[in-house]
């Protein structure tokens, strides 16, 4: 898995308006209503990584979950970041 | 829900040999097997900081959990962070 260019993840970066990349990774913040709501939204992304072998660095503050994404071994941004973002996206936005 | 006094954190922090006190939070990381053992540990202690109506600041990346506890409410460490710390102990040290 190779890190992409800068031109390829800024022409990925069109589709996921909630992320921004910086410093050899992308990074987003999600909010919801509470910390219920947003614990259940972390084992459905959990499941997701396992499925994709792939690991966020996440932290959480009650109703505000932080992402950031990058592949340790490529030192940069890979399709398998993005791949997680999309799985995200889909569990934390299901209505888009 | 008062701020405890250094002395009295002090006092508590003998029995969380985990933990360590800065920056007015007790802190702690926890190392696991993998994200799957992680992440079990991180749903056990998220139903109860829902029964304690405490949250953490925590992170996790692959097998590491890093918590943060202080009450914001007091500005400082009080009584609900060591039950939410004694808690976190009884769910990812049960040998002990």
């Amino acid at each position: 898995m190779s890190k992409l260019t800068l031109d390829e993840i800024e022409q990925r970066m069109l589709r996921f308006p909630d992320w921004e990349y910086y410093e050899d990774a992308i990074h987003a913040e999600f909010e919801f209503e509470n910390f219920k709501d947003c614990f259940s939204a972390m084992s459905r992304i959990a499941f997701e990584c396992e499925a994709l072998n792939h690991h966020p660095n996440w932290s959480n503050v009650y109703n505000v979950l932080t992402i950031t994404l990058f592949t340790h071994s490529a030192n940069g941004v890979t399709k398998k970041d993005f791949d997680l973002a999309e799985a995200i996206e889909s569990i934390v936005e299901p209505e888009e």
